[in-house]
């Protein structure tokens, strides 16, 4: 033989589909789904062709969502003036974990990088100065890690919002250097919310 | 929200029947499908159900399969009288990678623990005692790991054979202790082969 049956093959090269999974990890994968019930099999098979169906960026805030318009932007209740702007999905997740914040997000999709060659024109921003001029008296909070990039997307989007009407603050200096935001604890997450500091002068 | 999508949990949840996949990396496992193309998705989903399906154990051998009988089992250029007796799948498909053996294999489908309560009947040891019975002049290598479990499942198998005329051998002390089969290199497993030690007197 010299490989593994065929059907096995095909499980493995699949799974080395994940970032960050080799062959080895694809293979005990693969091995775990011959002990999965049927059931299980089908309804991961069925969660990956609705996922892949259903969902996509909301289109106010760029938040995942199965819906046109995700939950956070149609829940009448959240404050629409206030918005976190976040690098990514799971950023906005974990605020909502953390549970108390009652304003909407923004979510780039990534951070301005000169080095991997990502401007602001890659990244979500056109929207958010859109969404910012319907607004009355906006207030952008920037939840964005301290790392170059994040702090060049800060600067960025301080500097496009200088000349207008709105209040940009940042999370507080709770958020330990490096960090990704999605892996703080909620109430490091709560207690830089809180402490948000003005950053337009 | 307070949580994710649906479709977006749905698939959470699948990617942590997977061993040692906690939701943090299902997460990340979830994220990246919507980054895959369909046709990645449908092979996926194409591969999860042929695998399931399909792949079984050897009917003479136990090693994986999508055929009745291996094709080791059914190549008519080994050696039926060399039986490696393996733990797992993996350690089958660890000497076929190496390449240089040319007996057949006998897959276990695990090793005896009296702490895990797993014996010799839990096993795949009754069908290894038949195939014996069939053969003329019949070798073991053991090729198991240098556990307390490979040990044991050792010392029992040599027992059940000790008034068989079979020859047992067990791979070379080149083995590291405690190292799993199917993390050695090729060269390291072909001398361990090249070098095993016949243990019935």
């Amino acid at each position: 033989m010299g490989a593994y049956p065929k059907s096995f093959e095909n499980l493995v090269d699949s799974f080395q589909k994940f970032p960050g999974v080799g062959k080895k990890s694809a293979e005990r994968m693969a091995l775990a789904t011959l002990d999965m019930s049927m059931e299980d099999i089908e309804n991961m098979r069925e969660a990956l062709l609705n996922g892949k169906k259903e969902l996509r960026p909301c289109s106010i805030c760029g938040n995942l969502t199965d819906q046109e318009v995700c939950s956070v932007c149609s829940d009448d209740s959240r404050d629409k003036n206030l918005i976190c702007v976040v690098e990514d999905y799971r950023s906005a997740f974990a605020f909502e974990r953390a549970g108390n914040y009652k304003g909407v997000y923004h979510v780039l999709n990534g951070l301005i990088s000169p080095m991997l060659n990502i401007g602001a024109e890659d990244i979500n921003l056109s929207s958010l100065m859109r969404r910012v001029e319907d607004l009355s008296h906006p207030e952008l909070i920037l939840a964005l890690k301290s790392s170059i990039e994040g702090e060049t997307t800060t600067l960025y989007i301080k500097a496009i919002f200088e000349q207008k009407d709105v209040v940009i603050s940042r999370l507080s200096h709770g958020i330990p250097m490096g960090t990704e935001i999605e892996y703080l604890d909620m109430m490091t997450l709560d207690k830089a919310l809180f402490d948000r500091k003005i950053i337009s002068d």
